[in-house]
């Protein structure tokens, strides 16, 4: 058991709170016990769990045990130190990093694909990932990405679904240009954009982009094969929040679809 | 001017931060030049603006001091004292807190009502605000809200829509009553609700109820005058982000009665 604050397995798990070590070291943590039995049942591979056994029911220890992680048992206060959301949870895993890239995606006959450019808060990170898993996405894409799509706070809001949803981070034109060579139309949300989103026809393989909180799209989203679609805006504002306009784009599409397998 | 950093005038706007002086004094602070120019076009009260003459440019200052509110001109150091978002938009206001009730809310004659019960964080009251906006809703219902609707993160995080959304802070019981009373249709989103979301009716009056991030809808929303609505969930979580819900179900009912409209 592991009792003290300075131990070098409990100092390396605290410099993973780090985008850059963790880039560097292609680890990130996983805090929760939930979220752990995600990442697990999602194949992310868990090298190793810090358990507080205080903390922690039987069942969870002895399931993450036939789990092959190595388990490192320790006190509540250094748990407390690993630990970054919640401090109940009674356990944090370090795990490594999936790479996944654009040509690795197992696409649908009909995909639909979701696209994030330029998004900056964690917690909308987290938020576009529940849409995307709740709206049964064939990938989400984060395009020039400007926090770490393993931020423990991404991590959190995801509410474990950054392990379930098929994620790729790239550049805005890497993912044009394949979305384009995949001959799939490519519906952007543009605050002056032409078709208003409700008439635009989702049945066909599609992929819907965001833009960030700040700056709206880019104009690697401007191109002759984007249709720029745009939600009515009834108030003062011009905009609503990024991983809300994804989340009503998301769902519009699922009801569209399901609209035309029941007629 | 205003140099010093322990001026009574700059120590009053610093306590303005705590949610118990804000409500205490029936006071709050609107940060940043856009948003004390929405609140004052949207009728708040704005009693008096601190800002630094070096950033704000002559068009803003002139339109401030027509408006009837103190003009307090301060050095830069001091207004990043009060400033507690982006720190150059060179002017932060004390502003009345708008005291609303449910009987004082002015009702189309097909109104469409969003209520959120428990909401936690800032940040998604200021989505919530953004989605009433865009979706130009009759009114949002905060009830039993755990966070401060004028917490400066949430006027921030609203795009200045706090002002211009007719919200009312109430209980949950009292807005359980309040629509039963005006023969509103209660759709609320839960988690094993029995109407699948885009099978319901709602080009009649109706409001539209999501729960909390933690807790989902407490026991209010189980009456026999409520209908239950949910969310096809097609990947390993059982919810989405409060906001995100709220935002797809507006523009959703939106989207219904403008089809309506057309047929």
């Amino acid at each position: 058991m592991i009792t003290s604050l300075t131990n070098p397995q409990v100092k390396q798990a605290v410099k993973l709170r780090d985008g850059k070590k963790r880039r560097e070291d292609g680890l990130f943590l996983i805090d929760g016990r939930r979220e752990i039995q995600r990442a697990i049942e999602s194949g992310i591979e868990v090298s190793k769990i810090f358990f507080y056994p205080g903390g922690c029911n039987k069942e969870f220890t002895e399931k993450m045990f036939s789990s092959g992680a190595e388990m490192v048992d320790v006190t509540e206060p250094v748990l407390e130190k690993i630990a970054y959301g919640s401090r109940d949870e009674g356990a944090v895993a370090i795990a490594k990093r999936p790479v996944r890239t654009l040509d690795s995606l197992k696409l649908s006959k009909c995909p639909i694909i979701g696209v994030a450019e330029g998004v900056e808060k964690p917690g909308n990170v987290g938020a576009l990932l529940r849409s995307a898993d709740g709206a049964g996405l064939d990938a989400l894409i984060l395009a020039d990405c400007k926090t770490d799509l393993y931020n423990p706070n991404a991590v959190r809001a995801s509410l474990g679904t950054v392990f379930s949803v098929p994620v790729v981070e790239t550049t805005s034109q890497a993912a044009v240009d394949w979305l384009t060579k995949k001959g799939i139309v490519i519906f952007a949300a543009i605050v002056d954009g032409a078709i208003e989103y409700s008439t635009a026809d989702y049945r066909q393989p599609c992929a819907i982009v965001v833009g960030s909180e700040a700056d709206g799209l880019t104009a690697a989203w401007r191109g002759t094969n984007v249709q720029p679609i745009y939600l009515p805006m009834n108030g003062i504002a011009d905009s609503l929040n990024v991983s809300v306009t994804a989340g009503i784009l998301f769902y519009h599409a699922l009801a569209e679809r399901r609209k035309s397998v029941k007629r």
